[in-house]
């Protein structure tokens, strides 16, 4: 499938929060499926970008990091559905962030882009959809950071939503999250090539090395790791030594690529947001704040995921549901990933959200 | 109890599995009650010190990390055991380590320091027990890389230990552990100011306040972070700005204490050792190296410890308790800390370790 990378401008500055005006506001999308179909918006994760499915061109190499189950025919099936898929406020891949150029400088926002807020994030989302014309979504979905945006959206804008999916989802950032976000930002304001975010040729790698090394750590399960690079390696007086150069491999493999178009200011400011999630936060209390939510949900979590855990899921899905029956339904899917099983598990995804899309 | 801090030198040269001979080898240990009494040797963890029960004088501020357990009348009564505790062979208390001296040179080892193993440690057990004429322990016990060292002890020492105890044990190195510590020597040796370990004055601050950070993410369960720093917080509007200071604090809190006498080169000594432990390795099968110790073991795991966790100390049990019905017994303790409860849990490691005791 071929999907098409739009840039928009919104009409007016978008006010944060924080009573920050950002003056011609951009938004990199992607837009794709059944132009005349009901729209089906995808949030994507933290780090990730909205290059959600398809390609944007024949020869492209890599589909998008839900192609599996977004396609013709597929699970989430573009032959019925428009899919569209913004880059985040915040986020490094073209959308206003950090990396992009206030109009009142000259010079890119850097640190001094304001601190924003998951409900930034919905409404920057809000303000696209207004902008395209957009007035009805049919489903909104997304994995981890994108489980939160869904959720935000659906608790701000309960009459725009029609169903929403959260994969590795809560109502609020669970306390071990808020932990590693924090830690994260800690590393990366540490490093003396940070330069309280002045950085500008030399950026702060030795911080932004150390944050993906942990992100792997974090984000996958221990099973994995002991299939990979334990039990491949045959019982021995060599043995221990290479599980050693085995598991360093697998820290730093990919580590170049990780980090070679990533901005640490956009990190800071999109973990700022994460951390900043609470259904509650806005209306004073969590329960109220979640009862906002109207239409049907789908809480996706991972077994192995040890820091979105299943408990963080079934505490929004047990609040809609003590009002409601049945208004929200938990999937437990099976994985050696952890956290990334919310990508990586393509056939359980489509299992869960197939049926529940067909019940619609 | 008061107990006192020793300085010892061993008779010889003390070679590593690696080939090098450590001339005029040292060694700080803790001797305390009764001097007459059948032997008990405590093995400390990780970063931790020989300091373990007791104080130096009576206006000494900070009794032994577990002086809970260890005492007149306590689980390991000092009334009828002489309990000894040395600093482990590379760690930064006074023993041989990156920060003593080379003979040979005048200077300091530093990242000259030979790598070492978890064999290596317990042979220095042993040698230091040879120098002082101790040929007999009643029991050895610790927590994590001293729950390493005991059990290591025991498979390559069978006649000189009547029983063991480890706590957050296991009978090799876990997945999760190698990619935590390979982590930290990888966070340590890319700080700039690392240079190669020949830091002197300025310390690689960055990655040491990164590592502690890390190691408080790592070592204490999510359910502690939630009631320490996460439900003290009203409901409202600005709750999740005060968890996030909250969380930020709980980080740093104590972070210039945590690093002020550590030493990074020693750091990565004591992690490359503790990656290299696997019972097997020496003789180059697991189970066959488990099986070479003799005597009754208890096994101590924490329910919410992600990294030791308890599958790995039922590794150890099932191979010994396959030849030998009842020769390994396994307690599972129940807190909130994660790694951490195998110093907190003062009660429960009392209660399991008394009985254990009792019972020999």
């Amino acid at each position: 499938m071929l999907v098409q990378k739009k840039l928009l401008h919104l009409p007016e500055p978008f006010v944060t929060e924080s009573g920050v005006a950002l003056k011609r506001p951009q938004i990199v999308y992607d837009d794709g499926g059944n132009p005349d179909g009901p729209v089906i918006l995808i949030t994507h994760g933290g780090f990730a970008d909205q290059h959600v499915a398809g390609r944007y061109c024949a020869e492209d190499p890599t589909p998008g990091w839900w192609d599996g189950l977004i396609g013709p025919g597929k699970a989430i099936d573009t032959d019925t559905f428009r899919v569209l898929c913004m880059n985040a406020l915040g986020s490094m891949y073209g959308s206003t962030s950090p990396l992009t150029m206030n109009p009142d400088t000259g010079c890119r926002y850097g640190p001094h882009f304001p601190p924003i807020t998951l409900i930034d994030m919905a409404r920057y989302q809000k303000a696209f959809l207004d902008a395209i014309g957009v007035e009805e979504l049919h489903l909104v979905a997304g994995p981890a950071m994108g489980a939160m945006t869904a959720l935000q959206l659906a608790a701000l804008y309960p009459e725009l939503i029609g169903a929403a999916v959260a994969v590795a989802g809560c109502g609020r950032t669970p306390p071990a999250a808020l932990a590693a976000n924090q830690f994260i930002i800690n590393v990366l304001t540490m490093d003396p090539a940070f330069q309280g975010g002045w950085y500008d040729l030399v950026r702060p790698l030795a911080a932004m090395k150390t944050v993906h090394q942990f992100l792997r750590i974090m984000s996958v399960h221990e099973d994995l790791l002991k299939t990979a690079v334990w039990d491949a390696v045959h019982e021995g007086v060599q043995a221990q030594a290479e599980r050693g150069r085995a598991i360093s491999r697998y820290l730093t493999a990919t580590l170049d690529i990780d980090v070679r178009d990533r901005d640490p200011n956009c990190y800071i400011t999109l973990l700022g947001a994460i951390n900043s999630y609470d259904l509650g936060r806005d209306v004073g209390d969590y329960e109220a704040g979640v009862l906002r939510i109207q239409c049907p949900v789908l809480l996706l979590s991972v077994d192995t995921d040890t820091v979105y855990r299943l408990e963080w899921a079934e505490e929004v899905a047990d609040i809609l549901n003590t009002r409601m029956a049945g208004q929200a339904r938990i999937g437990l899917i099976d994985s050696p990933w952890g956290h990334l099983g919310s990508i990586k598990e393509t056939e359980q995804l489509c299992d869960f959200i197939a049926s529940f899309v067909a019940a619609l």
